[in-house]
């Protein structure tokens, strides 16, 4: 798959920069063990996210960051590289959110960007939808989470 | 809806102990402020989500929480209260992640759990997959996020 290139810097795009079918690739972000740990403690307390020796014990034989850590992380690369800084609108949800692999301390994670859909809503035309599918992914090249994104954003033409 | 009881606490359940259409409630979790703040300047760094003043102008016209913020929060209630501490295998994915409503700061939240289906493993009779229907709640009885869980969990009964 190729990536490619917006138009215009992530700071000022609009729901019409988003041209569907186009492949953004960004990154990079690593993972360290007492940031999977810190999280957890907090978030997901459970002995696979927070206790390294006891983790060798359980089905992942190690250390595995909380899915919700994983997505957070996936959060950051979305919004400092993809999602527009002037016209987002938040976002009503997503979609099939699925942690394909683990991921574990030492990973370095990146994103992979596909462009679904975007539409223009007919009840309020200064904004629309971007539809977005997310592959979070692996120093290895492998896809550890994939889910599909829901975005509204301003467009530039208001009419 | 009527909240039903577990007949065993948390840390001891496993894949039988769900019964389908039993639902589940609990909690609470305050959501402050400050950890709006510092949850969305390490992931989700948009103005609406990090400066109180800004976020004003904005549509939500005040700060609100992050969706994956909200999200670990319920991850939270969630391992405490209603994933089993000794089957947990992790889990696969969520579908239909919805965030209803802005979580902002001073609320309180707290889960619905609607147990939706058990599925035992053909493969691996040892384990099978619970399903859930998960609802958090603010202090004014809003549904502000839902989603469709999926939980790996080993059976009491191995054969």
């Amino acid at each position: 798959m190729k990536s490619s290139a917006f138009k215009v810097p992530v700071e000022n795009r609009y729901l019409e920069d988003y041209e569907p079918g186009s492949v953004h690739e960004f990154g990079t972000i690593p993972v360290e063990e007492k940031d999977i740990i810190e999280f957890a403690r907090r978030f997901d307390p459970q002995i696979f996210h927070t206790a390294p020796k006891a983790a060798e014990g359980t089905i992942y034989g190690g250390l595995i960051a909380s899915g919700w850590h994983t997505a957070s992380l996936m959060m950051r690369l979305f919004v400092d590289h993809y999602l527009s800084g002037i016209a987002s609108l938040g976002s009503p949800g997503v979609d099939e959110l699925r942690w394909e692999k683990p991921v574990r301390p030492g990973d370095t994670l990146s994103l992979r960007v596909t462009v679904v859909e975007t539409k223009r809503s007919r009840s309020k035309p200064d904004r629309g939808v971007l539809i977005s599918f997310i592959e979070v992914i692996n120093q290895n090249d492998h896809v550890v989470m994939s889910m599909k994104a829901v975005n509204m954003l301003l467009c530039r033409q208001t009419s």
